[in-house]
């Protein structure tokens, strides 16, 4: 409210004056409504003094958008972009540029939420589904979810799944191929270490079953495998099966539209990740990966599926599919903390399918492989040794002096895989040029190569493996060749998804703040996407420069002293931290520290978290304030203080309060040797104000994805990196391929990728580089704001839970529907879904207490914003209002039959105790810009008894 | 069909199957349903045998998507992009990323049409109204306009302007401030000459007027000059105002946020180039200049106006007001040829101006001047002189040794501008930093200056001068400041316009065609946007080559000789091809040769282009299939052999049909002396299968916007450069201040910037280099069968009018509704209505034949977007069945109502003779994707009678 005099030359596009809504002015009106006269007294009366930072934060002066956009791109060209192939699992690919403009670089796909409100979130559920019916069909497997974060963590995923579905007993071992690639494999084992399950790494061809080999329950293998193999696995499959074992099959899902399905070589589970269909490698991510399964598994799946359901009126509706399954019911009993998926990543892939189609793709994947062959066919007349066999993108190969090669190739401007033992390993993608194979020949000396000679008479060898089933035969993948019909598809599915691009989408713990343009425009650079992840060094010192300089801002927010950005979402980041900490007790021989105390009002994925990482689960209660409660605390710390392992907490609470008592909770949990484990899913609520770290956290994750401001993608990515303090930074994750990732003492990776989704990093450093220690601090000051603003209008209405001691709550506010069940019949969902009448996307609902509205408006919301949301929730009452009074039946009123789609509009008889106009204009705003659902509500137990999750015959659903 | 068999490595991102809608087997089955078996076939029964070009363009291969995008980028680097602080109308600007994205890179705005259909163009029609209320503030006069072409045209259009509001007689001298720039002095001294106008270049402190000063109608003033010089011209307007004489004041609108406007000084115009509004440089354009008069002339506006109306409900609703003043109407009395506007450049402009607000503009306006004035400070102080007075952004120095300055500032990476005469001209911009100061200075031999402390102490001067009204008071002014407001009220705006992203555009003769994204990007690129147009030619030598290469394709392409880019507009494009073929009779000494004969047919700017050039029109009659009458053309030229200039063709005819007296025509005309011009509007019909200059044209201009893919903004930009024959090749138009522009004998410019709107070049550049001969003549191909699709389908229900000896039509038909009336009530405009409904854009309407409809659906448009388009017209003809049967009355029906919207559907009782779901939902497809017209049919009358052209004050109208 008063930033210090700019002086005469100073730029003047600043930008925090544009990320906060309310203007300065607005701001004092709003502080006067609470009875206040400064954001400072605000925050005096929220976050306690034992806590409050008194310092201005140490990061340096804010920089102008435009400034900053030149030091990106500065940084940017400090890396440099080689043709990379060097394989393992991530592929030069073209995203067509319509996909490009029309999603990546599109608010009105990147904006959106998590589709839990099924009714205004069809457009990316379609999308969705497509995706899943890429997966299945390639896989040759009916089953498949949305997406997960990577190859590496869809392994360790399925090795679970194999897991629970086999009968009692000790776990046993996973056997794994030596042919996949080395992040699967240490992602996996670091999983299966945490969990007690032995990992087995060999030659699957000696792999046997029974008698006196060990018992394994799973199995997984590459196709092709790491060194470019290609094989049929079908006799292992089926002695697999024999046996009891459930056999996965990691597949590159190119390479799958010419070679035979993991389903028809007897896979269980396929998975793989979908990157090179059209998603940049960005440097490790994000991408999505896929899983796909027999049908036995379908009840199973991690992640989020989207299944075709119904709606109200018995047209079909898209919807998440087996919600049940979800940490927030199954707790420390789930078996994934996965809360995402990568949505956005997985809709680009879907684009890219629908794009090519499967003939188009099926010619993309043909020329990778003659291509190959051409390359294997110029080498060996070169007299390089090269393997026989079936060849789809990848040649392992032992030239005559290996280090001259990689030298020539470098020269040349190209990376070659180095296996360290004389071979090189050359991986050819989408991309590749004529001239880009002849140069890849000429590092072998081959000069001049006549490539489109050699590719002519090549043989791939594949017609040995050649799949036989067709896939993709839906329309939605025929219809859509030419950029015109894919720009309107792609327009017409964005047309039915609310996002911020139309309202404040207010979700509680979710921080749906502004995802600015100038931090997302560095994002669809080729100098931040065309990078491979284990490019050298020297390479990649823009993004570098990038890492260092987030992990110092990030830690100076925190109070931590190390940061790790490998994980790729929220709940790898939890899941990482909870590592860290066990192997910190292991490391000091306190083998017994196995007991995390989790408070019960915590998230789901806390308990999930704990469980993955071999912790047990104790519950903490919390006061009728929402608050820990203390002396039970005391009593679980004192009864369990030989095996504390450690505490999870979330500050502000998820109750939406600065809990006063965070500093005790933090003393008596390090008084009885454990370590505290903050979540970061608020921390929007206390940059520039207090640290985890001074507070007493040993370890934090931090949500990029929230606090600092990477968009949700309709469902992923997130980002999910943890702070710790000096003591935890020794065992921060390491990589099996990329050198001085982590701590000393690195646990096994969490991600596949070194810095997990390392291409959208840039939008979190561009915040925090524009707003500055002063314009963040300001940002947490108006979040503060915006929630109390909100609180106090709508307390008249529904009674705000959990306030603070001095009344005020924090970034977020509950309200409480409860009572309405019994005057009205109305139950939270009721509202939820009405709102969607009003234009609005539905606040949290049900969580952390059932029964009510969850509201986090953060600080990019502007006061006419906030206004016009109360006004909303406020009329919705006053309808509410009509039911208790009797005007309006139980059964059909506004709320009820909510909602209220164009075609109910249309019937001519009108059979409501309400208006047309009430149901669809119920507000002034309304009439200048309606955002219809483009469903009925949708009926969520019809889908969940009768899945669907792939495109459904055309004749059976219009949807398309 | 055909296509050549590609290499096994040819790269399989080709462009021509992305851009071309219909598959190779849609096609077939598109001939099929023809009678027809092969694209060659239907080409030999629409192509007269005498013109086809039998041989493929010389083009070179097609080049794939990324491969251009490689390309390209190449290209942009050859640009340097300088600190270019030359002025001269054009300036560094920060377009905000959030208008930068949800604009410019915006296929929801950068595709939509002009907005002749107002029910389905609010959107951008209301950011108009913004940008027209800000030219009237700024200027303090109370009428603008939409937008002109650039600063130069809008000069020489307000020249005309004072022409024509002065009473009878000789049309006398126009003065012209030798302040002013050099590009609007000679594009003035141009568009004068045709005229007859003498123009008298001077000091205007020295105008009198009355007695023996010649004897003036009107004045241009600058403001301020172009030597950066600020005055009072209050005396000045008011002596002439005295001697009836009207002023025009060229301002700079950033200026304009501090000092005196032109209507407070007493100016009847102001003028000026919007460009530093947030549009970038771009080598020269486009921009939007802005026009503000006093009420007096808001009758006469040259362009576009947009006028609140209301619909037929009574809703406030906007439209293009003023149509009658249109060229199609006045033909050649128009006293404009304009067509277009700079819409998409406007509506940046304006949404540059609502995120700033006036208080932001002042703020950027105020720190430009006080860089200015401590440049001034630091300058002088360093001993260089330096005039006194008030200083905006503009100072004209004279240091000791000019050459030196120059050399040390691009050294620093500095253009300077250079008067020859020892003095240097430094002009800033908003994007200037201290440390750009601070190299400006140094550049002067000033080391180290203290930026901040010159800025402190500083004085402008301006206070002498300082506005005192205050401006942009407007609500919509103040709303839109936080990002995450600013890109909601795009996105609403956006939603209420139609574009080529919901469906396709069929207007006849102007090729709606796909705007490729990979097309689009380069155009957004800092490498194209940020170049100023007088930089040195040896930082530009991308946009060169560039240039170098669409002129020779344009010129393989058309069969001329040489070609100039400089028309920046169709119109302007045949303004400047008939002023060629003046110079070249005028140049033989031929200088009775003032006679064109145009067609009765043609487009209206035709006739009034031809008047702008100084030409008397002599209409050659029709006959009944639309063809020139062959023997009235003999006959026109034999009686005005002697005088005779030339003749103005559009082929194919605007009446769709590829007359086979073409070369006849041309013959006749030659034999007389006379210069054949043909208008390129359907050059669409033409490319690889036939070129005007084969046919016998000397001179042709092309719409780039049209056939080479540059989008239509929403109403400008476009693109029309002219190719000609060797002999007209020295008289192609020149450039003051760029030397190497134009011909040896080359005509005056005919718009500011030497290249015309330079940077959106790389989209046709983009296009003809993707698609290549091969997919170019392709393109036309399957033009000319989607539009023959068309009128096979619509035929039995709707005559088509107008087709080839052989029953074809070219690449658009034409529809005849004028047996309607009669029979149902129904007339064309209740047709084009009713498409809304449907979901599309009408086609064009009543012209060339009133109450018809000309359909062009470009080859773009898939066989499923054709059908759906056939299916909506012959629905349509089976409503009005059922009111030439009586079922349905004539003046309640679906067609009279049209567009139905939100509004009237939710009314409680329905009151019409069809249902609701007729109105609203009379296809499938509407179900599926609904577009819905946000007014009802607007009250164009109304309108006109009560001219409304800026924003009213927001409680008369709700529209924002």
């Amino acid at each position: 409210m008063t930033p210090s005099t700019p002086s005469p030359t100073a730029p003047l596009d600043t930008f925090a004056r544009r990320h906060i809504g309310p203007s300065p002015a607005e701001q004092r009106d709003m502080l006067a409504t609470l009875g206040l006269d400064s954001l400072e007294a605000l925050v005096e009366r929220t976050v306690p003094a034992a806590i409050r930072l008194e310092r201005a934060l140490d990061l340096g002066a804010p920089v102008a958008e435009s400034a900053l956009t030149e030091r990106a791109l500065k940084m940017a060209r400090q890396n440099r972009i080689l043709r990379s192939y060097l394989g393992q699992g991530y592929h030069g690919t073209v995203t067509p540029a319509v996909i490009l403009r029309n999603i990546l670089e599109n608010p009105g796909w990147y904006t959106q939420y998590t589709p839990y409100q099924a009714e205004i979130s069809q457009g990316r559920m379609e999308m969705l589904l497509n995706y899943q019916t890429l997966a299945a069909d390639l896989a040759g497997l009916p089953v498949a979810n949305a997406s997960l974060l990577d190859e590496g963590t869809a392994a360790a995923e399925a090795m679970s799944l194999c897991l629970r579905s086999r009968s009692g007993g000790k776990p046993g071992a996973f056997f794994v191929s030596e042919g996949c690639h080395a992040q699967t494999i240490e992602v996996l084992k670091g999983r299966a270490e945490a969990l007690g399950i032995e990992v087995i790494v060999g030659d699957h061809r000696t792999l046997a079953f029974g008698g006196d080999a060990p018992a394994v329950f799973g199995l997984l293998v590459q196709q092709p495998t790491t060194d470019g193999v290609l094989q049929d696995y079908s006799e292992l499959t089926a002695r697999a099966r024999a046996a009891g074992v459930h056999t996965v099959i990691a597949a590159d899902p190119l390479a799958l539209t010419l070679v035979a399905s993991p389903g028809e070589m007897g896979a269980d589970v396929a998975i793989g990740s979908m990157q090179r269909f059209g998603v940049p490698m960005g440097f490790g991510g994000p991408h999505a990966a896929y899983m796909a399964t027999t049908d036995a598994f379908k009840r199973q799946l991690p992640g989020r599926v989207i299944g075709l359901s119904k709606d109200v009126h018995g047209k079909p509706a898209l919807r998440l599919s087996l919600q049940t399954r979800e940490q927030h019911i199954r707790r420390d009993k789930a078996t994934s903390n996965i809360c995402t998926a990568q949505v956005l990543l997985a809709v680009t892939a879907a684009a890219y399918a629908c794009y090519h189609g499967p003939d188009g793709l099926r010619a993309i994947a043909a020329r990778v492989a003659q291509l190959t062959a051409a390359l294997r066919a110029g080498l060996r007349g070169a007299g390089v040794t090269v393997p026989d066999g079936p060849v789809f993108d990848t040649l392992r190969v032992r030239p005559t002096d290996a280090k001259a090669v990689l030298a020539a190739a470098l020269k040349l401007g190209i990376n070659l895989r180095d296996f360290g033992d004389g071979t090189l390993g050359v991986t050819l993608d989408e991309t590749v040029t004529s001239a880009d194979l002849r140069d890849v020949l000429a590092s072998f000396g081959v000069a001049h190569a006549d490539v489109d000679a050699l590719a002519a008479a090549a043989d791939t060898g594949l017609s040995a493996l050649a799949r036989k089933t067709p896939f993709l035969t839906h329309a939605v993948f025929h219809k859509y060749h030419s950029e015109t019909e894919m720009l309107r598809y792609l327009a017409r599915l964005q047309s039915r998804d609310l996002s911020l691009v139309q309202s404040m989408i207010p979700l509680g713990s979710c921080t749906m703040k502004l995802n600015s343009t100038t931090e997302m425009q560095p994002i669809t650079w080729p100098e931040f996407g065309a990078l491979h992840p284990f490019a050298p060094a020297d390479q990649t010192e823009g993004y570098r420069q990038l890492f260092t300089e987030l992990e110092r801002s990030l830690a100076e927010i925190t109070g931590f002293d190390a940061v790790s950005l490998q994980p790729n979402a929220g709940s790898q980041g939890e899941y990482a931290g909870l590592l860290v900490i066990r192997a910190y007790h292991r490391a000091r021989g306190d083998l017994l520290r196995n007991i995390c105390l989790i408070p019960v009002s915590a998230h789901g994925t806390n308990p999930a978290s704990a469980a993955m990482a071999g912790f047990e689960v104790v519950v903490v209660k919390c006061d009728s304030h929402g608050n820990v409660d203390l002396a039970d605390l005391e009593a679980q710390a004192e009864k369990f203080s030989a095996r504390l392992a450690g505490l999870m907490v979330t500050y502000p609470s998820t109750h939406g309060v600065f809990e006063t008592g965070i500093k005790s909770i933090c003393e008596i949990v390090h008084r009885h040797g454990g370590q505290v484990y903050m979540d970061g899913a608020n921390m929007n609520a206390q940059v520039g104000l207090c640290r985890p770290g001074d507070i007493g956290a040993d370890v934090c994750h931090l949500n990029l994805h929230k606090t600092f401001c990477i968009p949700h993608g309709g469902g992923g990515p997130g980002m999910g990196p943890i702070g710790v303090k000096t003591h935890l930074a020794p065992f921060l994750p390491g990589h099996p391929v990329v050198a001085g990732v982590g701590g000393e003492k690195a646990i096994r990776p969490v991600s596949a990728g070194p810095y997990g989704s390392a291409s959208i990093l840039p939008i979190s450093w561009a915040y925090i580089t524009m707003m500055g220690a002063e314009g963040l601090k300001q940002a947490t000051q108006v979040a503060i704001l915006n929630a109390n603003y909100v609180a106090h209008r709508l307390d008249p209405h529904y009674p705000v839970l959990y306030k603070g001691e001095h009344g005020f709550v924090a970034h977020e506010c509950i309200i409480d529907l409860r009572g309405l069940k019994a005057t009205s019949g109305v139950e939270c969902e009721d509202v939820a879904k009405r709102l969607m009448d009003y234009g609005f996307h539905a606040p949290t609902m049900s969580f952390p207490v059932p029964g009510t509205l969850m509201i986090e408006p953060t600080e990019s919301e502007s006061r006419a914003e906030l206004d016009r949301f109360c006004d909303a929730l406020i009329a919705i009452r006053e309808e509410i209002h009509t039911i208790e009074r009797g005007e309006m039946p139980r059964d059909d009123n506004p709320l009820k039959n909510a909602p209220h789609t164009m075609d109910v509009l249309v019937v001519a008889e009108w059979k409501h105790a309400y208006s047309r106009e009430q149901a669809v204009f119920p507000a002034a705003w309304t009439r200048e810009s309606k955002f219809w659902p483009t469903v009925g509500r949708v009926d969520n137990a019809w889908g969940d008894r009768n899945l669907i999750c792939t495109c459904p015959p055309t004749s059976e659903w219009a949807g398309h």
